[in-house]
């Protein structure tokens, strides 16, 4: 038994060093957003994903829209208001005909990833006492290289969102 | 320390049967597609975001592809051909205007997943000896209510599929 309990003491041991090494942000300088103090969330590039969309106009961008273990629970069971620790990750990337995928089809009809825009990267953070002021969200956004927008930008994040109050100031639906 | 070693041998069986009643793929019916004899993936839903891509013309559709551990793991360290046991799935949604973020935006400019269409859900499995005639890999096309297409609509996967045999028959690139 005291084997089992050595072997099992060590499995134990290399899932927690295995777990301490999964992917982090991947950003080198670590900078916390204004106002709302949001840093990039290590590891969202892993989370399960939420929706997807394409914004046109001066966005003119393809995005994914991923979710923390709070999110994603909280969207598939419809339930409002998201608790607090949810995190909502919205990816963008610009919008670009795929020339390879067009030669297959024999039209232009393929639009896929292109490089990251300045809006690349933005967080929605639930924390309903921390945020009270802004409907319990707290909100970021990161350029490519991780480096946060400025306190101007970040002022414009909830009164954009206000609208959307009936679903807890998130604009995004899951998508079955 | 017997103690540990039965806290311990709790602690994994309850791992075991929670990983046990890890979301399957929702559909009651699991009919395999013709050709291939391939299933919806359990699972599949909760797996890594690959890209997202819009299609223009007759499909018209925002699309999602998602990949388990091993096509996730080859696509990040950029490893081709992939390896056997890499699955990719790729999710459809009929291309439809939102009209609660343009009301937002005062101008139409946002397009997001509406009901699904018949090209619903896709998978490409890659298993090099049984599907050795078709590149290494198998295909399979199934409707929203988990119905897989016909033998005809799946001889056309490959052939549609061989010119990207630079990146072993997969257009999706990873999106960063």
């Amino acid at each position: 038994m005291e084997r089992i309990a050595y072997l099992l003491v060590t499995v134990v041991a290399v899932a927690v060093v295995v777990a301490s090494l999964a992917p982090k942000s991947g950003y080198a300088n670590e900078e916390a957003a204004p106002i709302f103090g949001i840093k990039i969330s290590p590891g969202y590039r892993d989370w399960k994903l939420i929706s997807v969309a394409h914004e046109e106009g001066n966005l003119n961008d393809l995005r994914a829209i991923l979710g923390n273990d709070a999110a994603t629970k909280a969207y598939r069971e419809g339930k409002l208001p998201f608790p607090d620790g949810t995190i909502i990750a919205r990816i963008a990337w610009s919008y670009v005909p795929s020339e390879e995928n067009n030669k297959v089809f024999g039209r232009p009809q393929s639009f896929v990833p292109g490089p990251a825009p300045d809006w690349y990267l933005q967080f929605m953070v639930k924390d309903s006492k921390k945020y009270a002021a802004t409907g319990g969200w707290g909100f970021a956004q990161f350029n490519k290289d991780g480096k946060p927008a400025d306190g101007a930008m970040h002022k414009t994040c909830f009164p954009c969102h206000e609208p959307a109050k009936a679903s807890d100031f998130v604009f995004t639906h899951y998508a079955p």
